[in-house]
């Protein structure tokens, strides 16, 4: 089979950086197109010298995207302007694969109350799959366009939907407590990930506010098929990379360690990147890869479910997920190109 | 007056080591003996050398103690080892601050229950005081035995404690999720403060069952009148010092950020030690000091009241709330010795 | 007596909120006021959080400079910036340091050369005392206008000095190996201190062409009355505070660990802040302190001589040494509100 | 052709666990056999968590090795241990790569004076290839044993050789300056570190005496053929993994920028994992790959040479040079299974 041909819109930030590195490996793809409206005309390996003689491409405008056959398109932009080129790409062949926020809530009037802007494109929301294969395999199989699921979302969807689906915790009161590595707040140097301001320290952040918030409980709306409430406090790390999530809810009913156990293993059988550990997983226990990893535990003296959840915030939280994506849109095995190992330590 | 004359069992450890950093500038006390039995003949500053030239005293062995006259003797010793000499000391002049959990908790029975240890002193528990100055200022005047608080829970009961006084939360589901630096492990090389297992890294550990659960239940059970349930989960920071705990509870009534602003503002009007602060506060913003900032805010959509506290674990987490208590036990200015500016960065 | 009056020119800054840090427990000098174009009218708690309750002064522009009765000045600006106000404050009663590089080269010309810029004020350069106290003590007790040594020069000058004092190494080749904290750059944000630019890595920068090395070979040529050649590489460590220099050098005669130690004692007796280590120093061991540790050894297989030194770079390489500084400028004890403890952990 | 069976020697370390991590996807290699004394019988993803459903493979005790038919032993085993076991299998029919650093040096009398231990297998010595593929390509493809090099030595024999080997420098007075990650201590919790003793902080040590010397010095007296005399300071850096090098060394004529490049660029000619910088690299640039990337450049001031040479202590440095060492032995592409791109950030 030929390599599909894959266009990466945004190169300077991290998500294209994960996207270049997990694709110039991939087997069964390859990258014909990066770009870059401030860098255009230098290498990829100039604006990430780590990566000299490995992705040497040139970066070009993207206006320049009509003279490459594409297959598929990695939009790794800032939400705002990402919705400007879903709109401007609507007729093309090509597929494309969202990893802003614009196309992954319910409805225009609920994006425009979080983001505080004008939704340029509300029938890409209609259109858009959102992109957790946990979930929705199916629809992301058949959509052309993919919403890809925002970090913090990712870990606590894949935390919560067991209990959810099965209609096994009280819905009004979940409590998601996220821990995030620095790369989730760009690459741009600013104070708020200056290093002296987050080494050695941590803080929480986005209280009440956060954006991430109405993702998650829009997403688990939909997988209750019920109203939740969702607290969700961020909180910055002094590390890279990972996020580790804390949720604490309630059983609705008598609850055990073996129900828990069982209902997890049966939701994520078919789920290569789900991994249901033994012990309380370790951000590093997942560094590198598409890995979720789950610890799911009952406390008896205080009737309370739970739930830690690591991933690589840049890849099962942004390109190693759209990557996945990418894999099931074209037919390939899920895992193709993600046999990432952790880099631990 | 003439400088109050301190004992400090126990120098190996971080416990000892911030005792002696503070009373070594302290106005009002100075140090006539620390202890140590592994390390008995060498100077504090062979145990370490960071202080050469600053704490160059002469260990001695625990067995020596009656050459000298002391007003007070600071135990700095595990849980387990500490209820020995507390009892050993019982009819000595010299008053007593336990730094280790053996006196803390409300009864012989709760302590063997969650320590998994018999209590050898059990009178001990009765007669100790729980040293929190801004619970228990007046009985902490008059007492012979402190039992100094334990690190999380002297982020999370300061936390809550107004609300908790006044009433205005429910009792049966209050989170505890904290995060804290490495140092609360101990100054013993062991794989869970493995450099390369903490850095750039970021887990939970002792959910359910960590002793601390029962502490801050426990005293919150006093504050509140009520019976508490407490879910307590600690986390694992890559950082020295500092506890970050973020505590989430529901009103019992119509909540409002003045209504929450006033009660803390006047529950600790006269603490020195704690700031209320305008945005969520950092660990760093602490470091070093005996301060505990606290940030406190109220989620209309929720109908959920979110704290954020934040402490130096090792200062008013141990040694720095020690010698507050030291201070208040011998009518000397809660703050003597304590005007300590955070190192930051 | 009473106390000092202090200005502190620039607020924004790490070397600005060091000194107010230092100063605010300083029992001999008090701060009448800091300046702050961009932040004026605001407060210095607002500017530094950390501060709140501690240091809340109102900034104000430095055009009022003249409503306050002041015995002396820091001048905490970047170089290019201080000498115009050097220049402006010449015929002021209070006294200067300025801990900038404009005051602290050999010449006009110099400076030009390797700061490629022009400088305003060349009577200063000939006015302006190196403010090293271990080498100039009784120039700096004198003084009006102090250049404030660097950080890396301070490091480096208080390692090699004995030696090229006594004329006992070779001054053509000497190797000045330093690596220092990220507080070095400057609090503004940039791509050089961003979080995960920094955080587990480490680079060189800056070598062959780094401006300390004119500063460093300078000194060193007053101390050993000849020409030396220094090689400096600066290299930036995953950490915030604090340089380790690392100085080889070749003796010019016989030389062995005794004659080493004995050099070293001598020549550091009356210096209150440079310890002299039994074994090789931590940057850890000094962190928070106006300590300069050296560590000086000699390999008989090589004949070559290697000296380690450490500081804290924004104490001894900064603010502390300016206090020092100042301190001998009023005829106080040079340690007078510099009894720093380390913070170590 | 049939996948080449590999038997790993010691499981708990790092080394262990990078070989496993790199042999997991090696096209032409499969693991056959993990040995552990101390956990013989558990899954290697019980001591290694991370590789939970990864590397599930059974340990078993190395004395059940002759039931494995085998084409490659690695052994990752201490130095002092590992001689004994190539001498037990000194007639078996599979090849031996030693990651220790029980056959490096020259002969049995340095080994024993620098290693303060009785060699047991001196005609180990005799036999062994200095596995540095980059030095040694063609002794390495006939060779049955090899020693593989330690990780000091690999950046600072890399970046010297090219210079040694065309005569270009003074060989008696050669300064190599290294900085390296923690987990060139190993796997086991110790003092050193400890995370609280590393974090924040930096340090040299072993002075004078650190065994890398004589490893270094001895290869780079065959590069050269003449005696060198090299001066090796080691530090530790509070970072995972990674070792920075700077080199001064003084050239023996006339030196320019241009002829630098020429010989380092025709020396690594046929090196695919040498890269030559055109800015100073950082170790993150490396992280998690077999490359060693070079920066070199010329001091017309000073009339120095100035190299800069950064791996990945525990792939370059250890497992992955070992790889590609098996690589060559086996007549694959050097490269193959060692296709990593660097994890930056």
């Amino acid at each position: 089979m030929a390599k599909k041909k894959i266009g990466i819109i945004g190169a300077t930030g991290y998500t294209g950086s994960e996207l270049v590195r997990i694709l110039t490996n991939h087997p069964d793809a390859e990258i014909s197109l990066i770009t870059s409206e401030s860098r255009a005309g230098e290498l990829f390996s100039d604006v990430h010298p780590f990566l000299q003689g490995i992705a040497d491409q040139k970066l070009v405008s993207i206006n320049q995207i009509d003279d490459y056959e594409l297959d598929l398109v990695f939009l790794a932009l800032p939400h705002g302007v990402s919705m400007d080129f879903v709109k401007r790409f609507k007729d093309r062949s090509f597929k494309i694969i969202d990893l802003s926020g614009d196309f992954r809530l319910s409805s225009r009037e609920v994006y425009e109350e979080w983001y505080k802007l004008n939704h340029v494109h509300p029938e890409g929301i209609e259109k858009a799959v959102f992109g957790s294969p946990e979930l929705y395999f199916d629809e992301i199989k058949d959509a052309n366009l993919i919403a890809n699921p925002g970090c913090f979302p990712t870990s606590a969807i894949l935390g919560l939907a067991p209990l959810l689906k099965a209609n096994l915790i009280e819905t009004d009161r979940i409590i998601v407590d996220s821990k995030t590595g620095v790369t989730g707040a760009g690459i741009k140097a600013k104070s708020v990930n200056l290093y002296s301001n987050v080494n050695d320290n941590f803080k929480a952040y986005g209280l009440k506010y956060h954006r991430h918030t109405i993702e998650i409980q829009g997403i688990l709306d939909r997988v209750s098929g019920k109203e939740t409430l969702i607290q969700f406090t961020p909180h910055l790390l002094p590390v890279d990379r990972g996020i580790l999530t804390t949720i604490y809810a309630r059983p609705t009913e008598k609850m055990d360690k073996t129900k828990l156990k069982e209902l997890y293993t049966a939701f994520y059988a078919r789920a290569p990147f789900v991994r249901l550990r033994k012990q309380e997983p370790a951000i590093k226990d997942v560094r590198g890869t598409n890995y979720c990893d789950l610890y799911v535990t009952y406390d008896k003296r205080t009737h309370m479910v739970i739930i830690v959840s690591v991933i690589d915030n840049l890849i099962k939280g942004a390109a190693g997920q759209a990557v996945q994506n990418m894999n099931i849109m074209f037919g390939l095995e899920q895992t193709s190109g993600l046999h990432l190992i952790p880099l631990n330590p």
